[in-house]
């Protein structure tokens, strides 16, 4: 509570939009479109992504890995098809989870010589879809994966360029790493216990697959190089391994993604330039060390990419005070969204930066919950946040990071629709996903008339 | 791991569905209806629905409270046309929380008189609509509210009956309950604050609404009476200070939901005759005591009605074993599905009964861990459970107790569509809604040709 009167007005620049700023009247727009303005034509709860921040992210992750090809949108963070094409232009790679992620990649156009595919459990009309549109990569995931892609290759008279997913015991999330030997998860193939090495062995016989390189996660909401550094340092010691042992110099070296966003205006910013060149030094480092060629490193951000563009607008609706002791009171303000359109603070406990962004505001600022509109207890934006206490009914509240993991894990609990989504862009606005209707919903119902 | 072999092909009649059985050749039938059959024609994964499981259950319930009219099912559970049409076969009222949940019930044919609207933020727009539908009641739930609706009420020449949703300060989940002074929570009106009080007169002052009564809710997965009975106790006495200081004999008290299902064999059932009959007696003795005439009890259950009529079947894909410590290892068993279809083990811990549903198993039983198909580690349905070692890629996997809080929080996350969900009958299968498909994903999207 010892915030200044102003903070609330001010959007922390690392955590909101690069091109959102608050206009004289004290309205928030982003790349010159107003946000009240776009609430009013398209309603809340509404999602609006400030494209040339996307833009701007893929091509400072593609400089600081070398190349945007080395640089692997993932589509899980956040999929259409304008996305896909913002991928595409700005010339990165894309990765996929799911027979309908890379159908949907397909038909936005994307190369699908640039495609790599990820999966646990591929069944065999996927695999037959990655072989069959010539996907750049398949990545392995389990033995049985790996002796039926070879078939399905074999059957369609092609040879599938591989890249094989190890475990290497390293479990990197925000500002520290465990290091083990095995991991318990469900991807992958694990390092300690030989299942790796047996992959890539089997991989590299099977007439129909092309082994190109070994792949890697090692977490999410990655701040520093550690992690990475110490994944690539096991991992480059099994690429000297098949050097020798196979006479075969992998390519590819792909580390995954992970790479952390600041939620709130107290979270540092992530120093992409900086870790990608620690780790690539690393790399070059320990293979001259080992007398192999350096792999060219790869990495997959999604959230890193996405999550900043976005901000969700919400129209403030219940204002109650709540005495929780004697003498001491919580407000609750709800909006008219929540845990369908935002399931991460319910499900990760992740922290969100919210401001009013119809308006000015300045009164004293009192503890908030900033709850949504379901019939859930748990439904809670922001347990605790310092908020003006002259925010009311009828305002424009903003969440800000909620470009990554949000509307693709939506729900229509409560039989909410999905909000519209929105990009802007110089000046303009367009529709991106239009606002569900209660149509879409009932569109699923196989209904005969009433007996 | 010391179960019997012959276990894991039983299904524990209190979490299975009661029609629910493994027939001579392995396979199990719901209502005479082979699983294996559904899924031929619909495909996996699948939820199947008993619907003579869910009807005996809105009867039992009925039966326990004195009638069908004081139970009200929780539509936030699941809501169908067909659902809602069952609800009002069996005589049952019907909760909504949202706009669109009381626009699907009125679709669906469900008489507004026995409606019951909740939420906890009503926009004007909704609660127009509950007047000029002329829904049975409306929960009052903040001060702004109560004004809100009386202005419509007056607008609409209408006099709406209300109930006002009280905090009584009782926190009942699962064998335990919390009694404090007042709750910390977005619903509701405190009782112990004086808030609860200043809403009961403010409503039976206000001109266009009608007080009918007053509401609580305590907590879910509730398996005794205890919770229920303190804070029906609590309630009681303000009952008697309304008939006191403003003359009023209020005939509701709405108890809420929260009645508790098994989840796991382990789990023991829920004994609602006896808590009904715990309850209804509690009530009447307190209201002796007090002098007033007993108001009727009115319960609110979504998930110990429709929980555990579905199963949802899914097929069985990757098989891993894994290696997390030297010498120890854990099965993964990867299904078609996962957290898009079933939020709740991530989002709340929850537990399954998982069994093989398309043939006898016989293999020694080993630590298996249940994972879905989502590109996240998280994406675990089963932590831990004994299985079958001959359990294998492509059996059919069934989850029961799946029928609430799954298909109304399922998402698209990686593109994944719905699942058909199926309803079963005196050997005949009926869809009840379609399985998604990747047209219905791709016709939210708002595309230009590319440049």
């Amino acid at each position: 509570m010892s915030m200044h009167l102003s903070d609330f007005n001010e959007l922390p620049s690392h955590v909101w939009p690069r091109n959102a700023c608050r206009e004289d009247d004290g309205t928030v727009a982003i790349a010159g479109v107003s946000l009240p303005e776009i609430v009013e034509k398209y309603g809340t709860p509404v999602m609006v992504f400030d494209e040339d921040d996307f833009r701007s992210r893929c091509r400072d992750m593609a400089q600081a890995f070398h190349g945007a090809r080395n640089v692997h949108y993932a589509s899980k963070a956040m999929l259409s098809t304008h996305i896909v094409r913002w991928v595409n232009d700005e010339g990165l790679s894309l990765d996929v989870a799911s027979l309908n992620e890379l159908l949907i990649a397909l038909r936005a156009g994307f190369p699908a010589e640039h495609i790599t595919v990820h999966g646990n459990t591929k069944n065999r009309e996927f695999l037959r879809h990655c072989v069959a549109a010539h996907v750049g990569h398949v990545v392995l995931d389990a033995p049985g994966e790996l002796v039926e892609l070879n078939e399905i290759a074999a059957e369609l008279g092609r040879k599938q360029p591989v890249l094989v997913r190890v475990t290497p015991g390293v479990d990197a999330h925000t500002h520290e790493f465990i290091a083990t030997s095995h991991e318990d998860q469900k991807f992958g193939f694990s390092l300690a216990a030989g299942d790796a090495w047996q992959a890539i062995v089997d991989a590299h016989q099977a007439n129909n697959l092309d082994l190109h390189g070994i792949h890697c996660h090692v977490g999410s909401q990655v701040f520093d190089a550690d992690g990475f550094k110490l994944a690539a340092d096991r991992l480059l010691e099994l690429f000297a391994r098949v050097h020798q042992d196979l006479e075969l110099q992998l390519p590819i070296l792909d580390l995954g993604g992970g790479y952390g966003v600041p939620y709130l205006a107290d979270d540092s910013e992530l120093d992409i330039a900086g870790i990608a060149e620690d780790l690539i030094t690393a790399v070059h480092n320990k293979a001259a060390f080992l007398g192999i060629e350096p792999p060219k490193v790869v990495v997959e951000p999604g959230r890193a990419l996405v999550g900043p563009a976005a901000v969700t607008v919400y129209e403030v609706g219940t204002d109650k005070n709540v005495q929780i002791d004697e003498g001491r009171y919580r407000r609750y303000l709800a909006v008219d969204g929540g845990m369908s359109d935002n399931i991460r603070p319910a499900l990760y406990g992740a922290d969100y930066d919210a401001r009013v962004v119809s308006r000015f505001t300045d009164g004293h600022q009192k503890s908030t919950r900033l709850v949504g509109a379901h019939c859930e207890s748990g439904d809670i934006l922001i347990p605790d946040f310092a908020c003006p206490a002259d925010v009311r009914t009828g305002d424009l509240m903003g969440l800000a990071v909620t470009g990554a993991y949000c509307y693709p894990m939506s729900s229509r609990y409560n039989a909410f629709t999905r909000p519209a989504v929105v990009s802007v862009r110089d000046g303009r606005a367009e529709l991106m996903l239009r606002r569900e209707t209660i149509e879409d919903l009932l569109s699923l119902e196989v209904v005969r008339d009433a007996d």
